[in-house]
C-alpha cells in the first residue's frame, strides 16, 4: 500500500477509548457503551460507517501493546513488543535502538542466596526510588544503566550500549527456594548483553547487601524495541499522539508519532492539547485511559461515566472540522470480566465520503449492523486514509 | 495460539447437524431449518451469537472429511484425509500410523485381462463379505492385510507394515476395455508399498479366478492418515466424540478425541451417552447424521423432521449446564440439490460471556444478521475456547 500513498491537505483524528468494548451486566442487557448517555457519539454514528474490530485474531485477548499496534495498522503477530520494553515505555522512558530493557523486581534471598520473597515484602515506592538511584551508580565499562522505579518492588531496567541483543533467558525463576539464575544468551548475538547484565547483577548483590529486606534483584522479559516503519514512511502522515500514560506514549513514539506534552492530567487537558496543536499535524491519536481502568476494576458505572465524559468533550474535537474521525478501542475490557477480553471492539468511521449507515446509536449491537462489518483492526487505517483522499488508484 | 491455552473447569459441547445448511424449495421460501418448528433452538439462539461458517473457501463444497476438520479447527487445505483413509474410517476401522488404505472394487475382466465391468454387476454385500474373508487369507511377508466390506462391490483395503508410504498411482483406470494398472510408486519412499500391493494383487487374481462375476479387484485413493496435533495438544481439551457413523468417529479419533461407545443407534441414545459421560470430559462433539442423509436424498420434509428431532432433545443437553454450546454443521446439504453444497452453514454460539444478538430464530437468514458474521469454520474453536475462559492474553 505504501507506494499508493499521496499527499492531501486533510486531517484524521483517531480517538481511542482503551478497552472500549464491553458486555452487559446480565445476558441480554446493555453494555457499558450502550448504557452510557452519548448524544454526541450517537449523532456522529448516524452519519458514519460502523463496525467491530478484531485486534489480533478471533478469540484472542490482546495486551495493550498488540491492541495498539493493530489499530495503528501494524500486524501484532508480526511485530512483538516484549515485556521489558512495555515496562520501560510504561514509565515514559524514551527507549532508543541501543537500549535493552527488562522488567525488574527487588527481592529477598537467604544466606545461601535462595529467593525467600520475590517481591521483598512489596517495599514502598519511596524505598524503591532510593534503591534505584543507588543501582544507577554501578558502572559497566561500555554501557549506560537506567533504573526506572515503577510501583512497590517493581522497576524498569534499561542498559544502553551498541550491539546488545535481547535473546536472553530470565534471571527470575518465578518461584522461591532457589537462587536467581544467571542470564544466558540464547543466541550467539546476545552474548555481549548476557555478559554485561551478569556483571551488573554481581555489582547489585554487593550494593544491596545491607538494604534489608531487599538484597537482590530479579530481571525478566528482556526486550529491545522492534523497529517499525514510521507513520511518515508508511502513511505519509505527520502524526501526533496525545496520551497521559507512558505505555501509550511509548507505542505511539515507536511508530514515529510526535508525542505531545499534555499540561495537566485530565481528558479535558488532552482535548486542549489537540486544539492547541491542530495546525501542526495531519493525524492525531488521542488516548482515553479511564474506560479500561474501570473495566479492569469491574466498575460498570465508572466505565459508563468515563464514556459519557468523552461524549461531553466530543464537540470540541468536531469543532476543529477534521476530515476523518475514527472512534474505537484497542481491545474490549468488559467490567463483568474485570480484564481485557477477546470481544470485537465497537468502531465508527466518519468522513464526508462515507456511506453512512444511518444507525442512530454508537454501541456494540449497532456496530454489529454497521457496513464495516467485523473486520481486522489493521484494516482501519487504510480505510481512514482512503477517506482522507490519501491513497491513489492501484493499477491502470 | 497453542501457547496461550490455559486450563479451566469449563465444558464445551459442539452439536453438529451434518449438512445442516439448506435452501428453500422455491426461491424466496424457507429453508429446511427455517421450516422446522424449533422452539428450543430458537430460544437458545436468542441468547447466543449467530453466524454462518465457511468450511473450506467461498464457493467450495466440502466433503465430510474437510468439513469436519474445519469445524474442529484444522485448516482442511493444509490437512488432507485421502479417499482410501476415509473409506477405512467409514467402516470404523481403527487406522494406525503403519496402515496404508485404499478404496477397493470387486470387478470383472475378460480373458485378456481387460476390464468389462468395474463393479462386477454390483454383487450383493453378502458375496462381498465372503470374498473379503477369502482375500484376507493372502499372506504377504512382513505385512498384514485387512479387507473391510462396504456395500455391494465396494471394500476398504488396508495393508499394515512399518514404512509404507502412500504416494502411489491407482490400479483403477476408471474405464472399461483396458487392463487394471499396476501400482506405481510416485516417489522413492513409496516403493516398498508399491511392491507389496502388487504382490497382493497377483495373489488376488489367482484366488478370484473362479468367483464369477468377480475375477479381479481395483484399488484407488491410496492414503495414510495425516498426523494432526490432538485436541489435548492443540487446545488442552480432554475431548470425547459421540457419533453413530464410522467416518465421523474416525475423524474424531484422528484429532485425539476419545470415541464413546453408543448403546443403540438412535439420536436419543447419543444424548444418553452424553449424559452418562458428562463428568469425564471437558469437550463433547455430538454428531447428527440424518440431516445430511435426507438432504442428499432430496427429502425436504425428512430433513425438517430430523432437525425437529434434535430440537426435541436439546433440553437434555442444556440441562447438563455446559459453559459453551456450539450448534452448527460441517457443510450444507440442501435437499433441492440432493448433495453437499458450498453454502455457508448456520451456527450459533452460546456462553455467559457472549454478546447475545437477540435474534429470535435459528435459521439461515437470522444467522446472516448475527454478530459472528460469515466466518471461516476454523475460527469457531478459538472463539469457543475464549468463551470457555481457556485462552490467556496475547502480549503485554
Amino acid at each position: 500500500m505504501q507506494n499508493l500513498i499521496i499527499h492531501a491537505q486533510t486531517k484524521i483524528v483517531m480517538l481511542i477509548m482503551d478497552g472500549l468494548g464491553g458486555l452487559p451486566r446480565q445476558p441480554g442487557g446493555n453494555t457499558e457503551l450502550e448504557t452510557a448517555h452519548t448524544p454526541n457519539l450517537d449523532a456522529l454514528a448516524e452519519c458514519s460507517s460502523l463496525g467491530l474490530t478484531i485486534p489480533v485474531a478471533p478469540g484472542i485477548t490482546p495486551g495493550s501493546g498488540p491492541g495498539h499496534l493493530a489499530i495503528f495498522g501494524y500486524d501484532p503477530l508480526q511485530h512483538e513488543i516484549g515485556r521489558g520494553a512495555m515496562e520501560a515505555l510504561g514509565v515514559d522512558f524514551d527507549l532508543g535502538p541501543d537500549d535493552l530493557s527488562a522488567r525488574g523486581n527487588f527481592c529477598t534471598v537467604d544466606t545461601d542466596g535462595r529467593i525467600t520473597d520475590r517481591r521483598a515484602g512489596r517495599i514502598g515506592t519511596d524505598i524503591n526510588q532510593e534503591l534505584a538511584r543507588l543501582l544507577e551508580t554501578i558502572r559497566i565499562e561500555g554501557a549506560e544503566i537506567f533504573i526506572e522505579p515503577v510501583k512497590e518492588h517493581r522497576f524498569a531496567f534499561i542498559m544502553r550500549s551498541p550491539g546488545l541483543q535481547d535473546v536472553l533467558s530470565d534471571t527470575d525463576p518465578q518461584k522461591t527456594g532457589i537462587a536467581p539464575l544467571p542470564v544466558q544468551a540464547l543466541d550467539p548475538g546476545s552474548e555481549k548483553a548476557a555478559r554485561f547484565v551478569n556483571q551488573f547483577i554481581t555489582s547489585t548483590r554487593k550494593l544491596l547487601a545491607d538494604k534489608h529486606p531487599v538484597n537482590m534483584i530479579l530481571l525478566r522479559g528482556f526486550a529491545k524495541l522492534p523497529i517499525l516503519p514510521t507513520y511518515q514512511e508508511k502513511y505519509g502522515l505527520n502524526a501526533a499522539a496525545i496520551a497521559l500514560n507512558g505505555m501509550y506514549r511509548g507505542v505511539a513514539r515507536l511508530v514515529g508519532m510526535q508525542v505531545l506534552n499534555v499540561e495537566g492530567n485530565t481528558l479535558s487537558d488532552e482535548f486542549l492539547t489537540l486544539e492547541k496543536n491542530w495546525g501542526d499535524f495531519d493525524f492525531f491519536y488521542l488516548h482515553v485511559k479511564k474506560t479500561d481502568t474501570f473495566g479492569e476494576l469491574g466498575d460498570f458505572d465508572g466505565k459508563v461515566n468515563a464514556i459519557e465524559e468523552v461524549d461531553t468533550l466530543l464537540p470540541r474535537l468536531l469543532a476543529l472540522k477534521p476530515d476523518v474521525v475514527i472512534v474505537g478501542g484497542d481491545h474490549s475490557s468488559p467490567s463483568v470480566l474485570k480484564s481485557h477480553s477477546w470481544h470485537p471492539v465497537p468502531m465508527l468511521l466518519y468522513s464526508p465520503y462515507i456511506r453512512a449507515d444511518g444507525l442512530v446509536e454508537f454501541g456494540e449491537r449497532a456496530c454489529t449492523h454497521g457496513s464495516l462489518g467485523t473486520l481486522p483492526a489493521t484494516h482501519i487505517m487504510p480505510i481512514a486514509l482512503a477517506n482522507a483522499l490519501r491513497i491513489t488508484k492501484y493499477g491502470a
